[in-house]
């Protein structure tokens, strides 16, 4: 096939990212590839921490300026003001912050969809089993290709509700839900709403202040492309005056001339704990520098969906793959199924593919594979991917 | 001065961490220079990463051996099995894992001594308000030079002491507690013991199976000279089955094979939460088997032990120099205050020393600045730190 003009430049602009450059890559949903600038700023970062500190007023200072640089850079990806961020290990701890910070009482309602991720179900479990709350969950994977998942969630919602946990998008199906529609309906039932952002931050455009979504957990190392141990939670300012910090340390509080804690600070740095590694934070920076560089969160997302919906077409094609969605994705997620006999042989797939460079993973729940794009995935790796399973399903026919 | 063969010798092994090339440092106790190798290290493991992964099986079981050799390598610095190990973020994560762990009951006594650090004393407070525990601190600041802290410890211990708080090397003054002595009182009271051993861990020589202590949490950025971002909790194997996790992710749980959580992890990882930034880890190992490579931990205890006493010595010659400590320090923390009315000037001195490249700090109860020494700090260090007080003494005289 002959490569346009496009390609050619994306090809230089993959240079960036050098896990690119070895393998075929569609594990955005699991870590994104850092660009190299990332990693030189967390290595140049580290080094900057030994030169002037690494524990004293000037490194001090400077970290102080980190943490409020990686916060406005944070902020401009989700449309909101960067007093609203508490930085984070990872979006898991954002959930369990949001989780735990309610005052819950006997009998309360926490509602889940049946898609959530189970670090999220395990956080649900055990507040359920210390605070005797019901968990109880909504089924959402029927509404991916037709129904309304508003409705299904409406449906479910009681009076004693106290807590809704969904994903903006769900890491099993892609499906993309209609948060502005679910927001509605949770406010008019007084009950709070936790998104799992870990597959919607980085790749879909947001404006959370607009949303008006009470608590947003997402991650840096996915769709954003920057290093594993540094993510998010956005805590809309008025639910932050009644959201208690839960495991706290010297960043969430306010101390007095003897030192003593008397107040938790005044904006997201609540819920932070102590010591983090900083040098990541830069490294998150240059890896959101660079998206912005490339487009608007809308160009990036369109360009997500192009390039999905050319794989769902060309995936459409093979025999004995069944794809989720019966129409094209609206995310950068496309799960699909081996059919006539081989779905219990997604592992042996997954395996040969990433032994011909081809990486994707196997997903539980609904028992498929997902494959991932992103704005810069290229129609030729696509190509190589169809390639390739078609390759296994010809050795295992 | 002359400089002896075992300073020259010195010379050259500090010159594996490169922050103490351009000062002359003493915040051990806040962060320990890292040495290039743990700087090289993450480099490295975060280049390799990408080069594998970043996900995908084969970097899936790569991180899985990072992991678990990590614990080892903690493992052989306190002597306890690797699999009661929990690693964490930093030592103050590990702190609000044992004390937000605990079912709780209204009418629960927390006791904590006064010179615990405001990290704990904040989780503590939080603790206090959402579950009616009382929290009490009792005076170990008088027993610095004299008197028992065992015994001021016991007194202050009830019947319905469910949790005890307390430092191995108080961070403020330096004293070492005789731990001994005090988790027998703690397991006659039947009350569970909880050690922050921020100062600890990496400067005294540990056996926690022998010590036979509850929960031990500890950080990897102080003494032990590794990344920020690693620390660690130590819970012994008794207490694990009954201490629950709060904060859980992916990592705490089992899933069965519809990926939902069917149980915790029978080991310490059933406190870890989600991603981190696993190419610490290896920073981590490198700084610890620099240090076994220099000596045995009682090696290195001792030595800190002679450089502090001989650091205490050279401040006695100070006018206007009051020490904390009125015979040789037991840990390498050294506190003093400036008397004859400047006991205001702590911050000033402090700036004025970090402006002449030698690295001190303030604490703000009691009011003093710390300075530490390491096993590998030079007596040279020592004196050029007594020569820049007394420059700054003369100056403002």
């Amino acid at each position: 096939m002959t490569i346009s003009v496009t390609e050619t430049k994306l090809h230089l602009y993959r240079q960036q990212f050098p896990a690119l450059a070895n393998k075929t890559y569609f594990n955005y949903g699991g870590q994104g590839p850092m660009p190299k600038a990332s990693m030189d700023a967390i290595t140049q970062a580290q080094a900057y921490i030994q030169e002037i500190g690494p524990f004293g007023n000037a490194v001090g200072k400077w970290i102080g300026q980190e943490v409020k640089a990686t916060r406005i850079a944070i902020a401009s990806e989700l449309t909101v003001q960067p007093e609203t961020i508490t930085i984070t290990e990872n979006v898991t701890v954002g959930c369990n912050i949001a989780m735990w910070g309610i005052e819950w009482q006997a009998g309360d309602h926490l509602l889940l969809s049946e898609c959530e991720h189970h670090s999220v179900v395990a956080i649900a479990q055990e507040i359920s089993r210390r605070y005797s709350v019901e968990v109880t969950t909504c089924p959402l994977m029927p509404t991916l290709n037709e129904g309304d998942p508003v409705a299904v969630i409406a449906q479910h919602l009681r009076p004693n509700t106290r807590l809704v946990v969904l994903s903006h998008i769900l890491w099993n199906t892609g499906q993309v839900l209609p948060l502005d529609k679910i927001v509605e309906k949770c406010r008019d039932n007084n009950s709070l709403l936790l998104i799992d952002a870990a597959q919607s931050v980085g790749s879909l455009p947001l404006n959370l202040t607009e949303l008006g979504v009470d608590f947003y957990a997402f991650t840096g190392h996915k769709w954003l492309c920057g290093p594993a141990g540094i993510g998010g939670l956005y805590v809309s300012p008025e639910i932050r005056t009644s959201l208690k910090p839960t495991f706290v340390g010297w960043r969430s509080i306010i101390t007095d001339s003897q030192g003593m804690p008397v107040d938790w600070q005044p904006n997201g740095q609540c819920y932070e704990v102590a010591t983090s590694d900083y040098p990541l934070y830069a490294g998150l920076r240059e890896a959101i520098a660079i998206h912005q560089k490339w487009g608007t969160a809308e160009e990036r997302y369109q360009q997500i969906c192009r390039n999905s919906e050319y794989m769902w077409q060309r995936l459409r094609t093979l025999p004995d793959v069944h794809l989720l969605r019966t129409s094209p994705p609206e995310s950068g997620l496309v799960s699909f199924q081996l059919t006539q006999s081989k779905p219990h042989s997604h592992p042996q797939l997954v395996n040969f593919l990433e032994s011909q460079g081809l990486f994707i993973r196997i997903i539980a729940n609904p028992n498929c594979v997902r494959a991932c794009v992103h704005y810069f995935t290229l129609k030729s790796e696509i190509d190589q991917l169809v390639e390739g399973i078609r390759e296994w399903l010809m050795a295992n026919s």
